[in-house]
């Protein structure tokens, strides 16, 4: 019955990968709560860089920084 | 004041449905607890299915068994 | 397997009128899309009125105001 | 460590604003509780105005409706 | 920079498990999707029974039966 | 009408400081997005450092850790 929720950035995660990820979070609960699987719902949000920010800044500008610096 | 978060599966509910889920969560807090429907609000989010897991897997492939016992 | 979560200021709603909010919504879901209510999870948060704005002020002001108009 | 939540309706917001919003919330939080500016985290969803509902309407309606008050 | 919310019932879970699940999804975030551990996020929300829902009934009308059950 | 969400741990903000995060938040949305403030939503959760994991740990976990660094 628990409900998780993954929120990510949108940066390309595979249906493979969030597959990995479902199995993984729902059976963690299982293992620590003894929590059944057949009701684990487990969500995840790919947001936009634009959209998410970490140190007062998009990560649409954190990723461009570090690809400069890559660069430079 | 109250405020509403429906999560579904992106599986083509119409904007007409989603009319008929915002009217019915209103009303009913309406009529439950007497909130003022003025400032009640709701947000729909849809989900696409293999960001949705349940009982540990994504619902892309539930739905695919779903089919495949159905034609099976 | 829709997730619902409802918002509302702490403010006495007794565990009957929350029932009711559960099984509303609940049908709600299975009449408007056809979700089964088996697997519909609807949590409720209830928020200290210290800790819900609107209109730029904690609910607890408002309150206090709307009492001070009463008795005045 | 704060997480911060923005849900606006989709209507056109620009990533510069977007990012005054992730710079502002950000501040905010340092200014009045003193959290750490590196490590807060801000997510803006933009919703659909057919998914967002106020007044027990969807924005999209209400959109209408206030186009056609002006051109009426 | 991931942000992961586990929202399960309040019923007892110990410090020591909470611990465990926030190491238990920060890894797997890790392991699957490469994410920074340093800056993973994961809130836990502990809900009343009254205050979940799921077929349409608060958990604590569905553990007075499972209790009815074994005591019947 | 925009929805805003604030978590942070429950480390003792008092009314005071969330009425000012209120109040921020709300003016930072009209400012940015010309958003009205009447119909701006703000939720702050607080939530027990045992729940609050970042780096894989509880943050109880690293506060005691900051307290013995500063007792040590």
């Amino acid at each position: 019955m628990p409900y998780v929720n993954i929120k990510i950035t949108k940066e390309g995660a595979t249906a493979e990968q969030k597959d990995r990820l479902i199995r993984g979070v729902t059976r963690l609960l299982a293992d620590v709560l003894g929590k059944n699987p057949e009701t684990t719902v487990v969500v995840i949000d790919e947001v936009e860089t634009d959209n998410w920010g970490i140190g007062g800044e998009p990560v649409t500008a954190l990723r461009r920084k570090e690809k400069e610096e890559l660069n430079g």
